[in-house]
């Protein structure tokens, strides 16, 4: 080991994100919006609805025409008109009067509410029957109610759900300021590996890695760039992560989970400009021997991961620590939490390991209506356990492990 | 109303799907597989790993050279030799032997297990000192441990998570049979409604569910295509639907909530080819007036549905019933339940109309550790309640409400 092996809780490693710079800002279409993070807060410039509006059909009236109302007791109204769609009424509504409106329509001035259809009874051309009161308010929208101009309805850093986007159509907003995805270089480095379109010589390998970062890549909101395999060479390493660094915001170096590789992979990171090593070795399982370098082009400070060469162990530092890097690169900011976890009860008891946080795969099976986890114990090289996986479970660096019937949160997968 | 009415409970609805017949399948390369659905069975043709790998960096041995061996009494082995990454070791291991080796690596003939370096001490050029005893098969893989040769290793109608992309890189699947995204036309209707980018005129609204639609269809794993806005006219929205029921393999026409504009897509969609109305109205709330109709298109059956317009009680059909059917024509025939709800207490009382199930806008909130659901409420005309909501709750059928404190299910949104 040529440096101080600095191991980590995943606190700190977390902590040094702020270490990194946020991608930049891009104006896409509307359209385009979907899973973006938004890169400017939006202020609403209207009221909305701008209009006071039905949301039933029915009658546009005054509710104290109708107070007392009752099917024993009917209020009768006289009707002023018929309310078009889209249109603005030409006439107002006064005690005693009602106008025919469809849900959307605009209540016409002196108008606070809309009696739904299905309590009104047609008399002749200009009297209506109504058969219940409502209040002011009802089966109305007022100006204003959904949205006040001038408040601040989404902010810097949200990422944008359908409902996001919808309220920016409904602003009019038909281009919209949203990071640009992070490029995250992939490389994977390791004599055993062959890629995947060759047959793997005795002893070897195919790159598995590769696939599985990018897809986790693209599931954050990323772009993964890959940059194939590299042998266990200083020189072809170090060409791999300086031409990656120019081109990734970030870089995830799979592999070299022998001690040899770990060691030049460290020797590589540490000879990239304005490089240091801020973390080599986590205190999780799988997982371990995960390292955390920073590097510079122009002016940015790059993250770049050495991940262990095993694919569950790097899915697994994949999801608890690389994705909130890739989203903090990316612009996400929001204070408010988006990612829930599920609660399960455990099937089995399990032991653990004091002094690190334990990682253990899980299927989740509902049994007479509770979730329960089901542990599924397997080496970190197979792939097979994370195929049948929904989700992760972590046992804590001060437990000694989880009993039967315990309750515990699942990381889905 | 020119048919019977025909309101549905949502399990009718669902019970629909299998009226519909899946898309196409297609070959893409293994990058594009990511959240793709399987279209066929996937075989291996080899045993992963197809050698005996070590898991951990150590030495190659026979388990039984190493029982019983401690610190204060250690075993001695003699080292045969170093195994280097992607090698195939010409020569085996026999009791009292053992062979150099880092993670990854072959094991030679003979050995069944690797004890970690860090319980060993190099004693001389051909001589190891071992202070701990391993289990055969110890950080090791045997072969076919992780894959067997003939084995089913993922199912057709399975949707593609980064470990399965990575199971099918194991295997050297180049190239995946997976189904087309199915691609669904959208349609707005109604004469209050503008294009995003016009200022609406007094009276009318800009088209906010072409957007919110959109998105919700590429979260579900489909392809919108959509068909702007058709003004109320019987004409316009046959043109568009025969337009649409060509080029898509669902479509979906929001709008139309007043009862005008109801019975008018309603005699479109029966007017379409082949066409049938399956469903008019569901038994939920909001989203009640919603149809569901059939057409064909060249001996293939389309479903079309008519949408409330509302843009909250649109998003609740489309959790409820529209993503399942896209799921459903997607290739989606996966038993096992991907999608679990996460579990949270009511922070407060709800009533809820007996006869229908009502969907409930919520906001997770955690507090004292444990996860709380409050209650959005808020008209279904209102956009900005669905972006405060984190999730939606159900109140059951035959329910008046919930008390403060239960546990409730929430679909997140």
């Amino acid at each position: 080991m040529k440096e101080f092996f600095k191991v980590a809780d995943i606190q700190e490693v977390l902590e040094y994100t702020s270490d990194f710079s946020s991608v930049e800002p891009e104006n896409v279409q509307l359209f385009e919006t979907a899973g973006r993070v938004l890169a400017e807060d939006i202020v609403s410039e209207v009221d909305l609805p701008d209009f006071n509006r039905a949301t039933m059909d029915g009658y546009a009236v005054c509710a104290s025409s109708t107070f007392g109302a009752t099917e024993a007791n009917p209020a009768y109204l006289d009707v002023k008109g018929v309310i078009g769609m889209g249109e603005s009424p030409c006439f107002s509504i006064g005690p005693g009067e009602a106008a025919r409106i469809s849900t959307g329509g605009m209540l016409p001035e002196g108008a606070d509410s809309v009696v739904m259809i299905e309590y009104t009874q047609v008399i002749d051309d200009t009297t209506i029957e109504v058969a219940k009161s409502v209040a002011p308010g009802q089966h109305a929208v007022e100006v204003g109610e959904d949205i006040k101009k001038g408040e601040i309805t989404l902010c810097r850093g949200q990422r944008l759900r359908p409902q996001e986007t919808g309220l920016l159509a409904a602003l009019g907003k038909v281009r919209v300021k949203v990071y640009k995805k992070p490029v995250i270089g992939i490389i994977s480095t390791g004599d055993e590996i062959v890629p995947v379109d060759e047959t793997p010589g005795i002893g070897r390998i195919r790159d598995v890695n590769t696939y599985t970062l990018s897809s986790l890549v693209i599931k954050a909101g990323g772009i993964p760039l890959t940059f194939g395999i590299v042998r266990d060479d200083f020189d072809a390493l170090f060409e791999k992560c300086a031409l990656a660094l120019a081109q990734s915001d970030m870089v995830l170096i799979s592999g070299g989970s022998s001690v040899g590789t770990r060691d030049f992979t460290i020797d590589v990171l540490s000879s990239l400009p304005g490089s240091g090593i801020l973390v080599h070795g986590i205190s999780i399982s799988p997982g371990k021997p995960t390292i955390l370098a920073k590097a510079h082009n122009k002016d940015q400070k790059k993250a770049f991961w050495g991940l262990p060469g095993h694919v569950v162990s790097a899915m697994v530092v994949f999801e608890v620590v690389v994705r909130p890097f890739i989203e903090y690169i990316g612009g996400v900011t929001l204070e408010r939490k988006r990612h829930f976890l599920l609660s399960a009860f455990l099937s089995r008891n399990i032991v653990s390991a004091q002094g690190r946080i334990d990682y253990i795969r899980v299927r989740l099976i509902e049994k007479a209506g509770m979730l329960w986890a089901e542990p599924l114990l397997g080496k970190s090289g197979m792939i097979n356990t994370m195929v049948k996986a929904d989700g992760l479970i972590e046992i804590g660096i001060n437990t000694e492990g989880l009993e039967k019937g315990e309750e515990v949160s699942v990381i889905p997968l």
